[in-house]
């Protein structure tokens, strides 16, 4: 993070709002925010999470795409009734309440995405 | 474009509001709008584009990011100053009259990121 902000923040001058260690996912993560979107740069926190993985692996890039839904539930339901591929079949709980699940890459043209349903 | 409908329209249920077949970046491209936002799917139609290559070197995945800026020329500018590598130095012309320079990986964490000005 401390690395990458020079070209997220300064140079690119997105707003950062605030930098979080979130335990469950084993990273610092920064938070940028855009008009209804987001740009997050995850530094993981110890060397066997998925992101200290992909980073040893791939290097940097883009990790995975995020997109928020309105009825998680719902949303896995219907994708599972479309033969995809889920890595979480039932949501995880996310940060603030919020419920997560990712869809795996072999399902979604080769992008990790991670559906998150925000806290009522 | 085919094989990954069924995953983008049909189980994600986003919205395809066309398929257009842009000459300058060889490719055909499907348009999923989403809110303030758009996910591209982008299928080469010749064998020696960038977009090819990276197909052919890491597999489907995302190729890059857009983020739309309001002046183009002032956003190059300000970050040759600070010293980010450009893959456009200068604007090329994009569809429609808009105006695109991609930065490099190189300076971007891993990211290959497209700028994109709007016409007027």
């Amino acid at each position: 993070i401390d690395a990458a902000l020079p070209f997220w923040r300064d140079a690119l001058k997105l707003d950062l709002s605030h930098i979080e260690d979130i335990n469950e996912q084993e990273a610092l993560v920064a938070f940028l925010p855009l008009e209804n979107s987001e740009i997050e740069l995850v530094q993981p926190t110890t060397k066997d999470s998925g992101i200290a993985k992909f980073l040893e692996k791939r290097g940097e890039g883009i990790h995975h795409l995020c997109m928020q839904v309105d009825d998680l539930e719902a949303c896995l339901d219907h994708l599972r009734n479309n033969q995809i591929r889920l890595i979480n079949d039932q949501p995880m709980q996310g940060a603030g309440g919020s419920q997560i699940a990712f869809i795996h890459p072999e399902s979604a043209s080769g992008v990790l995405i991670e559906l998150y349903e925000l806290a009522e």
